[in-house]
C-alpha cells in the first residue's frame, strides 16, 4: 500500500468476551495501551463502536497516515481472508463482518485472526519464538489452543482450523470434553479439565482442603482454589495437577514426534501452577517421544508474553 | 544450473534394502525403468556401483546434458542438505555419503530424501495430492511413516524427523512397538502390528484358520496368512484388522484436528486389506475428529502410486 509507505505504527487489538484491549505499537514496542469493556450484550454495532473508540484512544494524536492498519486477535472462529468472525460464542456472534465494519468506522485497513494465532505471531516476531522456523505455541487456559509455525509460515489449514490441539483425543475412554467427545487433551490438561478432575475425586469422597472450602457445592471448585490447595500440599489438588501434566506430556510428545518443531512454547493462565504439573509433563514427554526426535530439555519453552500477546500479535499483522 | 538449462529428463531412484529401482523420467512420465538387487552385504562401494549401473542403464543413450540430476528416495534417516544417509538399518549404513559418492560416480547432481517423503512428492506433483497445499501421505507397510505438506511446502522439521507418525502414542498401556515404547500407532496399524495382534489372540487360545496353517510356530504368522484368513471370514484375522482400523481412525482424527489438511492419503501394502479395516477407520475418524474440522468422506483419499512412488518422487526433486 504505497499511500501508507511512511506508516511506522500499527494498532493491535484483543477482542475478548469481557474486555477490549487496544495498543499503539511500533514493532514489538507498546507505546500506548487502552482497555475498555466489551459489553457484548449490547450487540455487534455497540462492540464495533467500543472498538473504534479504544483504537482512537490508543492512537491519540498520531497522524493516521503513519498507522499501517489495525490487527485484531479475536476469540472464536475467524475467516482471516474476509475478516469475518464466523462463530464466537462468548460474543454471541455468527458471521459477523468484524474487519469490514471496523475498517469503515476507522478509515484504516483491518486484519483479523484468532486470538491464539495472534499470540503465536507475537511470540514468533518478538518473543520466545523469535528466529524459529518451526514451533508450536500452546495456550493452556480455560480451554487449550495452539498456533503452529512450520517452514517459517503460520499454518491455517485447509478450512482454517489448524492448531485445534485441545481436541486431539488422548484416551477414547477418557472424560467428556466440552466439544462432546471423550478424552480430548483439553478434557485433561486445561483449567476446566483440572477442575473437573478435582470434582470427580471429591465426588468419590476423597478428603481435601477444597472440600472444606466448597462443602457439597462442587460448582464452587475453581482453578484458584485448586492452586491454593496445591500450595498447601493437598493430595487431591496435587494428583489432579500431576494427571494433567502426564497428559500434557503425552500431547507434547506426539506433536514433537509428528512435526519435529524446534520447540514447543507453553503459555496461558494454567502455567501459574506449572511447578505442580511440569515435572510430570516433562517425564511423560521423554517417555513417549520418538527417541530420534528427543533433544532433551530444549524441546520445551515458555511463552514470553501474557496479556499483551494477543494485541501485540494483532499489531504484527501490519509489521 | 545454467549448464543444464536444456535438461528435460531426470533420474529417480528407489534405494531399498533388497532392490534398487532407477527410472528415467520426464515430469510424471516414466520413460524407462531398471531394477537391480541391492546386495547391501557387499558394502557401501558395491551399492554405489550398483546404483550407478542402474542409473546408466535407465539413461540408455540419453545425452547426459539433458539430465537435470538424480533424485533418490532411500529408506532410513537422511540429511537432505548433504545427501548423507545418517542411519539405515536395512543397509547397515551409518553416516554414509550417498549423494556425494553417486554424484562423483555419475558426473551428475544428486539429491537424496527419505523414501516416504519421495513418495509424498510423487503424489503431490503427479498423483492423488496434485494441487493440494495441505495434505498428509501415510504409508501403511511393515512400519508406518508419513510425509506432510503444509502451506505448499514439505515439512522437514527442525532436525529432519517430521512425519514420524508411526510413533505417535495412541495408548500409553498399548502393545510394545519396535521403537521400544508402548502403544505407538505403528504397533496397532502396521503390517507387523496386525500380525502381532493376531499372535496375541492365538497365544490366548483363540481358534483360527491361521492356527491350522502355522500350528504352534507363531513366527510363521504373516500378513499374507492374515489376509487369506480374513477373506475366508476368520474371526481372529477380522478382529485384528478391525482393531488396526480403529487405531488408524484415531490417528487420522488427531492429525485432522491438529493440522486441518485438505486430505490424508493412505498407501502401502496394508491397503491391500483395506476392505477389512477402512470401515472401522472411517467410523473412528468421524467419532474422534473435532466436529468443525470434519468434512465427511473427502477427508480421506488413497495414494495413486504403488511401487513407482519413491523413484517418481526422487525424479521430481529435479523437476
Amino acid at each position: 500500500m504505497a499511500r501508507r509507505s511512511k506508516a511506522v505504527f500499527s494498532i493491535g487489538m484483543d477482542l475478548g468476551g469481557t474486555k477490549i484491549a487496544a495498543g499503539l505499537c511500533r514493532g514489538g514496542e507498546i507505546l500506548k495501551k487502552v482497555v475498555v469493556p466489551t459489553h457484548a450484550a449490547k450487540g455487534f454495532d455497540a462492540v464495533i463502536e467500543a472498538m473504534a473508540g479504544a483504537a482512537r484512544a490508543a492512537m491519540g494524536d498520531t497522524d493516521p497516515a503513519q498507522v499501517a492498519g489495525v490487527g485484531i486477535g479475536a476469540a472464536g472462529q475467524i475467516d482471516p481472508r474476509t475478516g469475518a468472525v464466523l462463530y464466537a460464542p462468548n460474543l454471541r456472534w455468527t458471521n459477523a463482518p468484524l474487519g469490514g465494519s471496523l475498517s469503515a468506522a476507522l478509515g484504516l485497513p483491518v486484519r483479523v485472526t484468532n486470538d491464539v494465532r495472534a499470540a503465536t505471531i507475537a511470540e514468533w516476531k518478538f518473543g520466545a519464538g523469535k528466529g524459529l522456523d518451526n514451533f508450536v505455541n500452546i495456550f493452556l487456559g480455560t480451554g487449550i489452543g495452539s498456533g503452529i509455525v512450520l517452514n517459517g509460515q503460520l499454518c491455517q489449514g485447509a478450512t482454517n482450523s489448524a492448531g485445534e490441539i485441545g481436541h486431539i483425543c488422548l484416551d477414547p475412554e477418557g472424560p467428556v470434553c466440552g466439544c462432546g467427545h471423550k478424552g480430548c487433551f483439553e478434557a485433561f490438561s486445561s483449567g476446566r479439565g483440572i477442575e473437573n478432575e478435582v470434582k470427580r475425586r471429591l465426588q468419590k469422597g476423597a478428603k481435601s482442603l477444597i472440600r472444606d472450602e466448597v462443602g457439597d457445592d462442587l460448582d464452587k471448585v475453581t482453578g484458584h482454589l485448586v492452586g491454593k490447595a496445591a500450595r498447601e500440599g493437598d493430595e487431591v489438588a496435587l494428583a489432579a495437577l500431576a494427571k494433567a501434566g502426564r497428559y500434557l506430556g503425552l500431547a507434547l510428545a506426539n506433536v514433537h514426534t509428528l512435526l519435529n518443531p524446534d520447540r514447543i512454547l507453553l503459555g496461558g493462565g494454567v502455567m501459574a501452577l506449572k511447578k505442580f504439573f511440569l515435572p510430570d509433563a516433562r517425564a511423560a514427554l521423554h517417555r513417549h517421544i520418538l527417541p530420534v526426535a528427543d533433544r532433551g530439555d530444549d524441546l520445551l519453552g515458555e511463552a514470553r508474553f501474557e496479556t499483551e500477546a494477543v494485541f501485540l500479535g494483532g499489531a504484527a499483522l501490519f509489521a
